[in-house]
Formats: C-alpha cells, structure tokens, sequence
C-alpha cells in the first residue's frame, strides 16, 4: 500500500497529551456512569428555538442550494458591521470570508500566512488543535511561554526572542485556555514585534463576546496592523452555536481574495440556511450576546468565591471566555495525576494543564460549563479533593 | 505586509479558463435578463421538504452541539452499507469519514496522499476544482488526456507513461464533465498502473445515482484495490442536498484514522442536524434516489433526440452524470467563443470545454438543469445558433 503523507501522519505530534481524559470520562459517561464534565469548551443550553426557526424557514424557503463561495451578502454584511462595532476597524463585506466554523479559518488563514516548512508561532498556554492546524498546512509551529506569573499575558521579549524567521503568529484574546484577555500593553508588544519582523498575525477572537473584566481590543484595530492580520471569529461561543460549524475570517480585500479561491477548492462555501440562522442571529445584537454569556460569568464568580476560602488552590481570576485555569501544585500532582484522580474518586472531569502545552503544567482547566446546581455540586467535589489530596500530602 | 504563501497565490492556476463566461452569465441573470442557465451541476428542484423536516426535528430535538468528528454513528453506518450495496465492498462505519461535501473529501484526500511538491495525476478533461484542490495541498498536478475519439475513456498505456514517480491519481466515474461511466476495462487498466506505480487512488464517485447506460463500478471494489483506494461521494447530486455540503471519504481504516485527525485541525466536524437529515434522506433507500436522477435522463434522451436531426454537432451518448459534452469544432469555434456568442446572441450560457483543460476544446458542456419545457427551448435556440453559425461559416 502507498504511504499516507508525511503531513498527516504528523498533525498530532504524537504523545498523550492529556486528551486520553477526556476520551475516558467520555466513555464513562456513555457508559451511564454521572461524570460530571468540565471539559470542552460547551454551552449546557442549546441553540435558541428562534435562530433554529429562522434555519428551518430559510430551508423551506429554497435556500438548499449551493451558496455563493464567499459567504452571503447578508452575513458577509452583518460580521464586518459587527467588528466595526467592537473597535471601528474598517471592515466591509469584502473583507469578510464565511467559513465552516472558526477551526476551518484557523486552517485557511495558516495556509495563506505558510508555505511549506515555514515557522508559524503560538503562545502557550493554547487550545489544543493549535499546533495541528499549523502541521496541517506543511509548517512547523514553535511556542513562546506566557507565564503563570504573568497572569499568561505573553511578553514582548520572548516574543521577539523567539520570532527571528517565523512567517506568522497566532494570538488567542480571550484566551483558551487561561482566559487572560490582553492588556493594551501586551497588543502593542505583539504590534511592534510583528511590524519587526514581518509577521502575519492570526487573532483567534472567537471569546470576544465573553468578557468578564477590561475591555476586548480586537487586534486589527493596533495602529498599522490592519493588512497584517487576520481576525478569525465564529457564532459557536457567542450564540451557542457550536455544531452549525459557522464562523468567519476578516482581512484586507486581497487576503480575502486568496482566502475565497482556497474555500472554492475546500469546503466550496456554507450551507446557505445557516448562514440565513446566523444573520438572523447576529441582526438581534449584542443583548442576546450577552444573554448567552451571563451563566459563565456566574459560575466564573461562584469559583473565585470558592477559592477565596481556601489557600491552596491558586488561579489568576479569569478576564474572559469560557474557562477557569487552576494552580493545583500546591497538591504535588501533575495536572494529568489530578484529573485522572479526580475522575476516579470524585467522577468530575477537567482537562489537564498538560493538554495545552507546557507552560500549563500543574494546573487544571475548569470550564464553566455545568448549569449552576450541578457546576457547585462539581466545585464541592473538586475541593473535597484537593483537600484531601493536601492531608494525604502533609501525612 | 508580509507576503501571501506560494501555495494559495498559485492555487487557481492563472489564466482565463472559461468561468469568466459563466460569472457573466451569472451578473446578466442578476440584472434581471432572463439567461437560461445550463452552467454548473445543480437540480432544477431544492431539497425535498421530508428531509428538511428531518433536519429541522433533528435541530429542534437538541442535535445543535458539537458532533462527533468522524460523524455520526448512524450516517456512517448508512454510507457503508449503500456502498456494500453497490458493490460488496467490505466498509464498515469505521471506514468513513463524514465531509462538509464532497469538495472537502477531495481536498483531504489529496493531503493524505501526497506531501509537498508530490506529483498528483488527474484526468483531463476534469471537473473545474481538480487542479486546484491538488495545488492546495502543496501537491504537482499532471494531467493525462482522455480522449473523445475514445469516449472519453482514458487509456492504460497513457496513464502508464504519464505516472512515473507520482504519488496519487484522481479518478471521476461517472464523469464530469464528460458524462463518461468508466468500463470495466477502462477500470482494469488503471488498477495495473495503480499497482505498478504504488499509487493512491481518490475515486470521485458522486455521480454513482446518476447511470443512463452500463453499470457504475466502484474503484474500491476492483481486486487488490480496497487498501489503496479513498472513496470519495456525497448527497448534493444523488438527493439534490447541494448546498448542505454533506459528504464522506471511505477507505481503510488506518486512512480514516489519519483523515479524522485532518478533520479534528480543519473542520472540526459537520452539523449534526444536517448529518441527521442525511441519514433519513439515505434511509429512504435507492428509489429516492432514482426519482432525483430521473429528469437528467429525460433531458440526455431529449438531447440525443436533438442530435439525431442533424449532422454537425457530434457527441458521445452520455452514460451517467448530469451532463451532455457537445463536439461544437464543425462550427469552426473554440468553446469559449462559441459560448460568448450563444450568450450574446440567444442568452443561453453553456460552460466551454476549455474550462475543463486541454482534451476538451472545442467541446461545449450542456448542463440538464432546467425544466423539461424551458431546457427544450434552450435547446431550440443552442441548435438554431449553431445552425446559423455553420451557414456563416459556409457563405
């Protein structure tokens, strides 16, 4: 038999990085065990009725055939008001690509910055399919650490260190899985950093709408960075839209232009329905936004309540997205050790710190994605642990 | 501003291949004249509002989260067994992958073929995306002709002069734009290159549902083949689902495995209301099927009628597929100027052979795609054109 491509057989790097977990807690809750899951980055309530009315009445209305390419005007129209909005960055329809979800403008927007054996970068902490994505397109990802002490705010020195050559570098504001959105100073390092070297900066916003403190500063806005970067964003997170796979990139008119002809040989557009439900969704403006978002910002102060009784779980309060990154070191387990232990002895599952690179380690990442009873019940569960983790310790 | 990658900059190619026709087409119709479009392969009818209704309850049930990226349990059972059906071919669900269409199942099956700068075989004339989609990937396109005075049936020793040292090759039966159903013999020849040279082969059968004479054979079900072959189909053509960008890949299962890794940096699955919709939609079984594909078997038979009335333009009887490859060079035109013209002077666009690389000029591709009356005066006005072309051209 041929042999598969070198690229492919590739793409995970290989090694167990933390993702057997999951897979695990998964299995046990297929099994019918009542594993409590704080894992991937879900909403606990499913896509508003009217957003899947307004779907199924596009469908019947005959919208079932190819869409154009791009996206649909409407769409089109709609995302770059919207990111006008946020920060009055010049935006029009043609600057906007429609994709089959922000993991698939991941993909594109690497494939245009890299060719073959390119250097792409990325901070680490990141979200798992990161290096992949790079992989994916032939290039070689290489990580810069953000620091826990550094409330994982990446800095300009490392940055700078680290990106002699590098083609691209992909930003992540609020972050996954740390939940750090960047401070002003931390955006006009990474500015100076890209203008010195020549980069293309891939700002993954797809948290945008999930802001608990400070202000989300969409990259393109940075003085001189609009032709340099490209902004991915999606409905998944902001309105709960996770399986219609919707989701955008913005760039100059000519990056759109590349990133068009790549979709035509890819996923030849989205379907148009879902992009009529996404219209919809996004012409009721950001009160419904903000709808979807309240729950994790209550269950995000419910944690820091937690913690604030305790002092051996350590956690930088999260300014935004869907997670809280603790510091279970205190406790002498690797992240992995925890979480595997805590699946079997308190049926709760996390992700380990592991899973998202280096600098996580011995940390745990909770997602706040329980409804409010349970995601306590969850907290209960997981300081009972850690405490009993800690007498055992100290025995 | 940092430079677009080689790979995307070069990926349509160059040059006018004809689409220039069919977007003028297009901004006619758009402004409102009435241009009878027998262009690209889409269904005079939408999709059939049971499987709407299936979508929509699967939707309105919950089914809007993440979905398995491999797909569906179920969709990936039914996909197996309509291809055990056809041919006995040993696939099981772990065998598929489920694709946002089938566009998306080429592109990832060239990239588990071939690695940067691998050479790809296709035949020519091809369908419009083929070069593309190998370019994406980083890959080298070769063409290798198949000619009309063979019916557009490739030959062995062609392919086996052209494929030294190439990594895969791109096979499409029934073909677009030919409408070629590939013979057993055909099928045999290119099994012996393909063991020869180690080849994979990406067998693009979306118009398995769409066979006016002969049989349709699966590639995979060729002896020795199943290992090395990636099954590529979909349901836009065989359950007019164009727009839903719902397809698989089947394969071995090792070549799944890698493939769902892609997918996981890619896609990251496909809606699990549109695969719901798919599996009711192939659940009803191959007589749906035979009433979508029934009105481009009238329309071919209509064409053939046409055809015996006069000697100038030739074609070979179309086997399958929802198209009709007219031999237009007794007009002492190219494809695309003969397509100009018929568009400015009777307002029917056609899509010329050029379109399709270099084995097809002066050839013009009729698309069946308009209702019965309305392609009967499409037809009128295509053979009166011609008519008056072969009188000019003989005064």
């Amino acid at each position: 038999m041929p042999a598969f491509s070198n690229r492919l057989s590739g793409i995970t790097g290989g090694g167990d990085d933390g993702w057997s977990l999951f897979y695990r807690a998964r299995a046990l809750k297929d099994a019918g065990e009542p594993v409590l899951e704080l894992t991937i980055g879900e909403h606990d309530t499913r896509t508003a009725p009217d957003i899947l009315d307004a779907m199924a009445a596009s469908a019947r209305g005959g919208h079932t055939g190819y869409a154009a390419v791009p996206g649909t005007r409407d769409l089109r129209e709609l995302v770059a008001r919207r990111l006008q909005s946020l920060a009055n960055i010049p935006y029009g329809p043609e600057n906007v690509l429609i994709t089959p979800g922000g993991q698939s403008a991941l993909f594109a927007a690497h494939s245009l910055a890299c060719d073959h054996g390119d250097t792409a970068l990325l901070f680490d902490p990141y979200y798992a399919t990161y290096p992949g994505t790079i992989r994916g397109v032939g290039a070689v990802p290489r990580a810069v650490a953000a620091r826990p002490e550094d409330g994982f705010q990446p800095r300009e020195a490392d940055l700078m260190d680290a990106s002699e050559g590098a083609k691209s570098l992909l930003i992540n504001t609020p972050n996954n899985p740390t939940g750090a959105v960047y401070s002003d100073a931390t955006l006009e390092g990474i500015a100076r950093v890209a203008e010195a070297r020549d980069l293309w900066v891939i700002s993954d916003e797809v948290y945008d709408a999930q802001v608990w403190e400070g202000t989300h500063r969409p990259f393109a806005s940075m003085p001189g960075m609009f032709g340099r970067t490209l902004t991915v964003g999606s409905l998944s997170k902001s309105h709960a839209m996770t399986g219609s796979r919707l989701g955008w990139i913005a760039g100059s008119a000519e990056a759109i232009g590349h990133l068009i002809n790549l979709s035509t040989h890819t996923t030849y557009g989205v379907p148009g329905y879902i992009q009529d439900a996404g219209a919809y969704a996004l012409s009721r403006g950001p009160k419904v936004e903000a709808e979807v978002a309240a729950p994790f910002r209550r269950r995000r102060d419910m944690v820091l309540a937690r913690l604030a009784d305790q002092q051996a779980i350590k956690a930088i309060p999260p300014a935004g997205a869907m997670y809280v990154m603790l510091d279970i070191r205190a406790t002498g387990l690797s992240g992995l050790e925890f979480g595997e232990m805590l699946l079997d002895e308190e049926r709760v599952a996390i992700m380990p710190g592991e899973s998202f690179g280096e600098a996580a380690k011995g940390h745990i990442r909770v997602a706040l994605t329980l409804p409010d009873e349970i995601f306590a019940e969850a907290l209960d569960r997981l300081f009972a642990f850690t405490a009993r983790k800690l007498a055992e310790k100290a025995a």
